[in-house]
Formats: structure tokens, C-alpha cells, sequence
């Protein structure tokens, strides 16, 4: 199968760096082909603006959702990010990986979906009816693909627990696995996280580093996060709610979105 | 008193021009000083790399909590990200003012957030004890100064309803609201939510318009969201659990977080 691995750190001897290479041979080892953006050393541009958007002229207000349509359609997308989607087509599972930066993907990461996931591509997509709601949320371009994330955090695993001070890490991760993962079709696989790397020495990397590797010889056999298709009949179109009487009664926020009325946690 | 309002939108055509004019315009109208940054118009560099650490020899390996802590206590942070932490230290209340996209912030203010929120100053503060575990979460560098965001959707407002496909608004914005301006101790006011700027016109603005205005008059009267504190005895040292009988039995996640054992939910 094919592999695409989006790397986002600016240093190739981090520990992320390390886990990218024992991702990337493993993969390999399992007869598969890997691609990867490295999107420090290939001088990404992280901000969404004007010369994203060539059909624009130079007095046209700029509406982003629209101006990346048009271009999308037309195929005059800028040659980095038509690269990209080309490589999203080509690929079977995409992986993101990158440390986490107050909560959330790096800037350049964030860019890297601002700027690739264009309109016509990964949203504003399909039919919107009484009965369908664009093909989104479990439909759309990417489906049939699988993606994950590998995300490495300076906090204890204990901070990001059920508890913990900093929130759920799956809470935490639901805008990027739900909202930029699924949305556009993809099934989304649990995240591999590695935690207290501020304080990480040669000892603790090798069980980390086999765990990656378990991880990327079941990329493609084990189970994806089981978030609801929205267009399956769990939610009333147009509100986009969760059908009355679905979800455990106590249940509340992301945790409605899994099938299985909420009983499993993500991960 | 004095605001800073970080602002991120490509178009100043834009809804969020409009609407970014209209909230400086109450604030100095109720005798407030204003300073913006407009971080597309200041040709804001996005991204965190060796550049933002001039101490950092060219041989060195980038560890940026390290390199950024190190620059912060010498003062040598390049004078963009410098310029941005004077601003924050004058500003009695910092606003944040952004379209979501894809669920988060875009590209160019997270990476304002990553560069300038710098360790030593918005993190890696105060001390680790069994008593406390830094000041963080209610206490810091930016403690005694409020904080709001103010954020356009595309979506439907039922969307990111508490039931709704997206998530609901308030933990879609929990990493931003309690990661990154709570943490460092801001006390963060309810955001002011537009949604459906994909088709807004204008007779949709006016009212829009007034609630923002309304919201610009109360920024410092109005009550913040009642997160707990991290270090004033809700939270279990060094594992920063809530305490085993807090919250209400049937809250999970983010909601555990509130004071008032989770009975409200934000906003």
C-alpha cells in the first residue's frame, strides 16, 4: 500500500525526527511505499493568502472558500499545494505527525491543512439536500483511505487523562481527527502519543519506538475510531443534531459523535 | 484601560474587517486605548524555526522550549515576537479575533501563538512543589487581565449545538480558551460567536454589529468563564486529576473544569 507521512519539526534530530525514521523503515519493511512531506525542510508556506489564489485579481476581495474553489476547479492551485493533493490521491493512509504546541498542531501543520484541504477538495463537496448534507463526515474525496496522527506532548500522560488538568488527549485531538480527518473521508485510526518528551532519554525511546513500529504494522488491519456517518440517519438534516434518543443519556459533546451510543471512549 | 486586539484575516474587506473596526471603535469610544495587530497586514512569520532563537549556534540541536527560554531570560527574542510580548504586558485585555477554520485557529495565529507565548514568559513559570506545579491556569505572567476571542464560522450556529455534528463551540475553543489564554493567567471572558459568514449580507451585520458592540462595553465588567485553579486545591499534585468528588458525577471532559461542579456549561 502507499503511505503518506506529513512531518512537521524543525529539528531532524528530535525525537520526533527519530520516531519519523523508525516509522518510515518499518512501513517500508512491511513492503509499503512511503512518501513524506517535510514541511520545515521543504520551506512550507504556513499563511493562506492572496498568491494562494492566482485566478484572483489584484482588486477582487478575497473570499478564501470561494478563491480556493475556483481554483481548485480550474487546477491553478499553486504548484506546493497541487503537489499535495496529488499526493493525498495517491496515497492509502495519510500520517500526521508533529509535537503539540499549546494544545494544537504547529502553525506550519495548521497551514499545511489551511492551505491543501481546498474547497472542492476536502469540503464543499456533494449534495445538499433534505436527505444529504454534503458528502462529508465519513464520506468525501478521501474515502476509502485511512489516516493517523503520531503526536508527541511535554505534559504527563496523567495531565491529558479522563481528569487531568489539560483535558482529554482524544478531546483535545477531536477537531484534528473529526473535523480535518473524518470530515473529508477518511477513517481515522487512534493516535499514537508520546508523552513527557521534554525530559525523554535514550531509555524510555526504545519501548516508545516498538510501539510506533506495532502501530505501523496494523496501519492498515486495526479498527478506526467509530465517529457516525453523518449522512447514515443519526442526524437530522439540516440541523446537523444528533437524533433524539441516540447517545448514552449521559453523554455529552464529542463523545455523542462515536457509534456505539458513546459507550467506548476514543482510542 | 488599554486592549490589544491580535487580528487574522487576509481581506480587511472582510466581515471581520467590518467587524473588527466596529469593536475599536466602541472600545476608544468608551475611553479606551487600542493598539491592533494585524498580523497579515504586519507580514507575521508564521512558523517557529531556528531563526526565532538568535543564541542558538548553527550546529546546535533546536529543542524550542529550550532555545525560546533561553532568548526570553537574555532578552534576545527577535524584535517582532519582543514588540508582541510589550504589547501584552501594556494591555490590560488581550482580544483575539479570527475565522475558524477547520475548527481551529488559522495558520498565521497559532503561529503567533507559538512564537510569542515563550517559555519563561507564558509557560515554564513559577515554582514545582508538592504544593504547586508552576503558576499556570489562573495564575502567571498575564494573571489580573482578561481575554476574549472573537470568531466567525461558516457553519450553522445549530451545528456546534451541544448535539450537533461539530462538536460543541465551547470545546471546540476549551484548547484556545483554557491552553492558551487561561494558562498563562488571563481571566477569559465567553467568545462572541458569528456564524454562517459564509452567507452573510447586509442586513445580517447590523445585529451582529450590536452584539459585538455590547460585548466591547462589558469587556471589563462582564463575568469570565469559572475555570478552576490549578494550584488553589481542585487539582491532585503532581498528577493535576480533579479531586476524587468534584465535578458532577455525570461530567466528563472539559466540563469538569468549571467551577460550580460543571452545573453551567460555558458561555
Amino acid at each position: 500500500m502507499k503511505v503518506l507521512l506529513v512531518y512537521a519539526h524543525p529539528e531532524p534530530r528530535s525525537l520526533n525526527g527519530s520516531l519519523r525514521t523508525v516509522a518510515v523503515r518499518e512501513l517500508e519493511a512491511s513492503g509499503h511505499e512511503v512518501q513524506v512531506s517535510d514541511l520545515y525542510a521543504d520551506g512550507w508556506k504556513s499563511q493562506v493568502d492572496r498568491a494562494d489564489f492566482p485566478s484572483l485579481s489584484p482588486d477582487e476581495r478575497l473570499v478564501p472558500a470561494a478563491a480556493s474553489g475556483t481554483d481548485f476547479v480550474a487546477g491553478t492551485l499553486t504548484a506546493d499545494v497541487m503537489s499535495e493533493i496529488a499526493k493525498l490521491h495517491w496515497a492509502d493512509a495519510l500520517i500526521l505527525q508533529f509535537p503539540m504546541w499549546w494544545f494544537a498542531m504547529p502553525a506550519i501543520l495548521k497551514g499545511w491543512v489551511d492551505r491543501v484541504f481546498a474547497y472542492g477538495f476536502a469540503y464543499g463537496v456533494g449534495e445538499h439536500s433534505d436527505r444529504r448534507w454534503g458528502d462529508r463526515y465519513g464520506e468525501g474525496t478521501l474515502a476509502g483511505k485511512r489516516a493517523m496522527l503520531i503526536v508527541t506532548a511535554g505534559g504527563w500522560e496523567e495531565h491529558y487523562a479522563e481528569r487531568g488538568i489539560n483535558g482529554p488527549i482524544d478531546d483535545l485531538l477531536f477537531p484534528i481527527n473529526h473535523g480535518i480527518l473524518y470530515y473529508p473521508g477518511y477513517e481515522v485510526l487512534p493516535p499514537y502519543v508520546v508523552y513527557r518528551v521534554d525530559r525523554f532519554d535514550e531509555s524510555g525511546f526504545e519501548p516508545v519506538a516498538e510501539g510506533l513500529r506495532e502501530r505501523m504494522r496494523t496501519l492498515f488491519t486495526c479498527a478506526p475510531i467509530p465517529y457516525r456517518r453523518q449522512n447514515g440517519g443519526d442526524y437530522l438534516i439540516p440541523s446537523m443534531q444528533l437524533r433524539p434518543g441516540l447517545g448514552r443519556p449521559d453523554a455529552t459533546g464529542y463523545a455523542l459523535h462515536l457509534d456505539g451510543d458513546g459507550a467506548a471512549r476514543e482510542g
